[in-house]
């Protein structure tokens, strides 16, 4: 088997003229057999056409083709935007010579214009003929917008004597992306799941993954993240509760995690990947305020981008995260060195140390609230003037 | 009566030596006779040393002097910072001969450093020598951090025979630092406010200004506005539900939005005052989460700075703004000129129209949800590399 395949599943790219660039726009990604299908989709309420054509087919818990554009979000763009994106569905399914509630439809790009109908009309029917098993790397670059690298992870894992794949295409560059509408996630494996364990998996899997992640806190309209199984390893059906789904599960969380890092490091403008780790909260919920609040505030932020061991900042957003918390108990460590214990400064030495770890291009911030055992963590990029700059001038 | 001054109150500032500039950074306010108090103190559950003094005695209802100084936040300082606020009480209620109760204490500036207690120790006995009538604008300069002006506004009113004035000091260049900790408000007033009328008025006037505007969303430790009545006016006392209380609280309003525009302009790297204006919601709350978001949205204010009249940015963050909202009922105008009709484009030529209007200093955002009755704004500001940089900067 080649590099980036799973057994069952063929890709297919090509450039339709969506991105004025002329670089690949248009992706299908196939599987010979109809799939056990789970979704996770935005919780914008302001929803884009495909997402509301892909969500309820997800629901029924079959796939067997995703059709994918970039360079155009197909978002607001009202009642002709629906028309447009049914039809796309109807092109594929003719195509492929399958039903068309077993089609899922992505859109990402620019918000608001009108999908160029033409283009699809042309080069969907041309997809099927291109299919190869080792396309995958050529669908994760036709899903780029602002990326400045396509973004594939892959694991392993056995149930029975077979081995099975699990491969994951993401893009994104910014958790999210309201203008370039969209984080899209694809993931395919060759593993018999269950349906219930397919469905529970993937929220989980995202939830440490696509969820703990935070470039500038937008949400998008097009958000997506589709999990096919199509069985074709052959092993026996994963069912939940057992040692294997168990394996299923760490595998999924790795190739959604590797993803999200990845669109982390590529988000916009940003020059440093940063954990932040909170502990010690009376819950994890609120564990995940906190970490939530310090991973997404500027100033925090552009602090990480001066290299400025500035916790200040951090506890006063950890302070109007609105969990429980008492300043005096906090611990907060940069890596594994301390500057604040019992809620007040450890002094400038060890101040001077943590600036050392702020020029690392990775690192962690751990914040220990000292209340009980909530625990929980985000990936933050830094706050750079690229960030500005792309975002200012992008579609100008 | 000297511009900028208020019957019975007066003012003195010095540079004590807390900024390393050398530049005014404390001072103090004082009125001839114990005057009617209300306060409003950060929401943040870290709360400075001076706030833990000053909001129990605010609450009391009476107050006489305000001792504030820059360059140090006196903030995540443990125990030490708690007995050095508690000296710079004691020290100002000596040096005026009036009870410590009567004493306001507010600091701004860094966080988690120790307060410099010695230069207090020095400064603070030599205030009162040079109380005068006409400082307010000594005071305004120094409460700076790094504000690029000094902020004061000013409205008058009449109860019965007798007009009164209406004085507001301000500082803050972000809605809120928690590294520059902070923003900071001190109004006079001459007028004879009944307490529970004075109490309910402050909130009100905090809500419609410095609570409805945004440069980075976050909340810092410090923050705290005081309104400060003395009745030397000698006009009747204005009470609740009377036709003077509503002048008194449109006066306040006045001066408070005044003061937070000011802010907003001043914010951190800003080139822009933008006003979101949310109408059609279906509550006032739902009307405030859309503003809210709206005016938070990195995207949408780097979008400002670039003059990029980028609708569909606007439109997603009001999707997970959390209100409820119809997509296809959306309107929004950048000023007079509409780009989104019934939730999509109104073309290209009314597009290029509102980029004219993204070239003012100041203009307006209007969302209409076209749902029910409810109404919210927001002020924000664009996001620069200036802010970036000064943030970036800051400390090092």
């Amino acid at each position: 088997m080649k590099k980036h395949g799973v057994r069952g599943f063929k890709f297919a790219a090509r450039s339709a003229g969506i991105k004025k660039s002329g670089k690949l726009d248009l992706a299908l990604i196939y599987s010979e057999v109809p799939a056990r299908c789970a979704g996770v989709f935005t919780t914008n309420r302001v929803v884009a056409a495909p997402v509301l054509i892909s969500r309820p087919r997800a629901q029924q818990g079959m796939a067997q083709a995703v059709i994918v554009n970039s360079g155009n979000a197909n978002a607001c763009t009202g009642e002709k935007g629906m028309a447009d994106a049914q039809r796309c569905s109807e092109l594929t399914a003719h195509a492929l010579g399958i039903p068309e509630e077993l089609v899922q439809i992505a859109s990402t790009g620019v918000i608001g214009m009108p999908l160029p109908l033409d283009r699809f009309e042309r080069h969907i029917p041309q997809l099927p003929a291109m299919l190869v098993a080792d396309g995958a790397d050529h669908v994760a670059e036709a899903i780029m917008t602002t990326d400045a690298f396509s973004k594939v992870a892959m694991a392993e894992g056995n149930s029975g004597d077979a081995n099975y794949r699990i491969l994951g295409l993401a893009k994104g560059a910014g958790m999210i992306h309201p203008n370039m509408a969209t984080m899209l996630g694809f993931v395919m494996t060759d593993a018999a799941v269950a349906p219930e364990l397919l469905a529970a998996a993937l929220p989980i899997a995202v939830e440490q993954s696509f969820n703990s992640i935070t470039v500038d806190g937008d949400t998008s309209t097009n958000d997506m993240v589709l999990l096919l199984a199509n069985g074709m390893s052959e092993g026996a059906e994963i069912r939940p509760g057992s040692t294997e789904a168990d394996l299923f599960q760490q595998q999924l969380n790795a190739v959604l995690l590797d993803l999200a890092k990845m669109i982390v490091r590529d988000g916009e403008g940003s020059t440093k990947l940063v954990k932040i780790q909170v502990t010690g909260a009376l819950s994890c919920a609120d564990a995940r305020l906190v970490a939530r609040s310090v991973a997404t505030s500027s100033l925090v932020k552009t602090a990480f981008f001066g290299q400025d061991a500035n916790w200040g900042r951090i506890i006063a957003a950890a302070g109007y995260s609105g969990a429980e918390l008492n300043p005096d108990l906090i611990e907060i460590r940069f890596d594994e060195v301390s500057v604040v214990s019992a809620g007040i400064s450890t002094g400038k030495e060890l101040e001077d140390q943590a600036t050392e770890v702020l020029k690392k291009p990775e690192f962690c911030v751990h914040i220990d609230l000292g209340l009980g055992e909530g625990a929980s963590h985000y990936y933050t990029s830094d706050l750079t003037y690229d960030y500005v700059k792309i975002n200012a001038d992008y579609r100008s």
